[in-house]
């Protein structure tokens, strides 16, 4: 396909069509379209922006690119959270086993430590054993029979969001919040939900500092969401300074697990919160904030979360047999973190999530809840 | 080396040091860059601009990538021309020997077609044998020989700007001012010259058609060729229509054969002899565009341009020796350009370069001539 004149459009300010979008991700995975011209292309995009066509376009064809997790006539809601990324958060690790205790599924894909910010992937491979490369098929069996599951990007999952990251990460062209916005909704909307819930970090420690780029990247993946049937809220919450007191995968891995025995800090539990509020009202089974968060409060009470089934989640995404995972003293290697924690928070790590600095985004076409 | 915050810092509307560009110019011709980082580069430079130090680094790192012609203590002055490109543009084939034979050397460096534009190099080619792949020293010893020469870039003169050229063809950064003039400079600084005339086209048929732009480029380049050492006029010409009546690499070589005997189209003439007269000033062969321009008429009149010195050159440059130029009738292959030529310049061609679209330029630091 000739794509100097694609590039040289968007360069000059105009458009593309949705199916010059279309043809040129499929002609870029099919190894048509050479990496110097797609990186002067996503240069054009990150300088002169995309029109909303324009970005729904090159989400659907990232979408269409790979496979999509599906779940028939399943009854059980699914609702996933994404995090923009930042330090210290390791609310995935809490959240999805308590929502998934409350009754609702989530089918979680996670990236891996990007820049100064943590992954998921690499915390929870901070437990020997644990297998996070699941095919579609493992994911959705341990969906249906533990109410979560923690994956990576698989290969068949948008591998034109694959590619493209892959080259924006080497080409300066990441800080792009359209390309933001598709690369995370391509992969978040292949998961077969029923609702998705945002936490768009601000601060000095997130990807997008300031609240003007985080609220616009907040709504262009809300309105990509909804455009495309998934209801969508977003949260922002503080990146300013690290949340919870641990930093670090393993570290972060063991405060996950004691957060979920109701010994977690105050702000990371205060985020998790809030956003499995929204995810129990998304899935539908609350019908307010309070009687959500009461419910969210039970399960974290009744160990519900931490011991039956998310105890389970290793077992299913073991490596070998031979790891199982126990209540065992903590190891050599989380000291650092021990000792922080038996100090208390000082006054730069673990103060908690002020109000001021939380934000609601109200779903689109609606200004209260 | 570190590419990522250099394509950050210019593209967040940032400066890259002389010494980064000098450094990022030798590992790309290196291989050590890949094109995709230098692709995601130059689109930004194109959509951020380049300092004017930052491109004076650029084009000192492109010409320090190759060699240079020089000619050591040889008395005689030179000076080429350089014309920005357009349609039926074959004043170089006619000013070279004309200058050569008013005692001017005009060791010129010229391209190929580009784009809807046609290259004096292919025009050459269209003579039977004639060779334009001189090595550096073959030109040097023509231009001291014959007066003049006429070669193509070779791969020891800037090939930073060949492999640049190349990458900015098939990217859609073509149209970028400040690659336009390093690209340009780098090479004609490395010819050895004493001074630089400059024809910058606009209107419909030039690659910048507007006045705005012809302008930035003529002043970027006469700052650059000023700041190096070497005298640079520019002219700015009109191309909203063809140059004379001939286009098409054989019937415009043989209209400017056609022009050194004395029957050349008006608007031909009008631009040759007008870049004519700045080349002979800067050399300083003559004080006044008035005598200037006598000097020219003279030497064409005696068809000293046509005869003595420029019908050798084919004979220097030819491949075999069974071919050697003589006074033929025109070829049936011509047919098209007699029949238009015996008919007259009809509205749309060859209608002359009217005096209000040419401007000029005045060197630096004056406002008069």
């Amino acid at each position: 396909m000739l794509v100097v004149p694609l590039i040289e459009r968007k360069r000059d300010g105009g458009a593309l069509t949705p199916e010059e979008w279309s043809a040129l991700v499929a002609a870029y995975t099919a190894d048509r379209v050479p990496d110097y011209q797609m990186s002067a292309l996503l240069m054009a995009v990150l300088l002169r922006g995309l029109e909303r066509q324009e970005l729904a376009a090159l989400t659907d064809a990232m979408l269409a690119s790979g496979q999509r997790l599906t779940f028939d006539s399943w009854a059980t809601p699914r609702v996933d959270k994404h995090s923009t990324g930042g330090v210290g958060d390791k609310v995935s690790l809490v959240l999805a086993p308590l929502v998934a205790a409350c009754g609702v599924a989530v089918p979680m894909m996670s990236g891996r430590g990007l820049g100064h910010t943590g992954g998921t992937l690499d915390k929870l491979e901070a437990i020997p054993g644990f297998r996070t490369g699941l095919s579609l098929a493992e994911a959705r069996a341990q969906v249906m029979k533990l109410g979560c599951a923690m994956i990576g990007q698989t290969p068949e999952i948008a591998p034109a969001d694959r590619r493209l990251y892959a080259l924006r990460d080497v080409t300066g062209t990441v800080a792009a919040i359209p390309l933001i916005a598709a690369s995370i909704m391509s992969k978040k909307l292949a998961e077969g939900l029923n609702a998705l819930v945002l936490d768009v970090k601000r601060g000095s420690g997130a990807f997008l500092p300031t609240l003007e780029q985080s609220l616009e990247l907040a709504q262009t993946m809300i309105a990509l969401g909804e455009d495309r049937g998934c209801p969508t809220v977003a949260l922002l919450s503080a990146m300013d300074r690290p949340l919870g007191r641990a930093c670090g995968n393993a570290l972060e891995t063991e405060e996950a697990i004691l957060a979920l025995r109701g010994e977690g800090p105050a702000d990371l539990m205060e985020v998790t919160y809030a956003l499995g509020v929204e995810m129990l009202l998304a899935a539908g089974v609350e019908k307010t904030s309070k009687k959500a968060r009461q419910r969210l409060e039970n399960a974290l009470g009744s160990r519900r979360a931490a011991a039956p089934r998310s105890s389970r989640m290793p077992r299913c995404s073991r490596k070998r047999r031979r790891w199982r995972y126990t209540t065992r003293p903590a190891p050599a290697w989380s000291s650092a973190w021990s000792r922080r924690s038996s100090a208390g928070p000082s006054s730069r790590w673990g103060a908690g999530v002020s109000p001021s600095t939380m934000r609601w985004i109200p779903r689109s076409g609606s200004s209260s809840r």
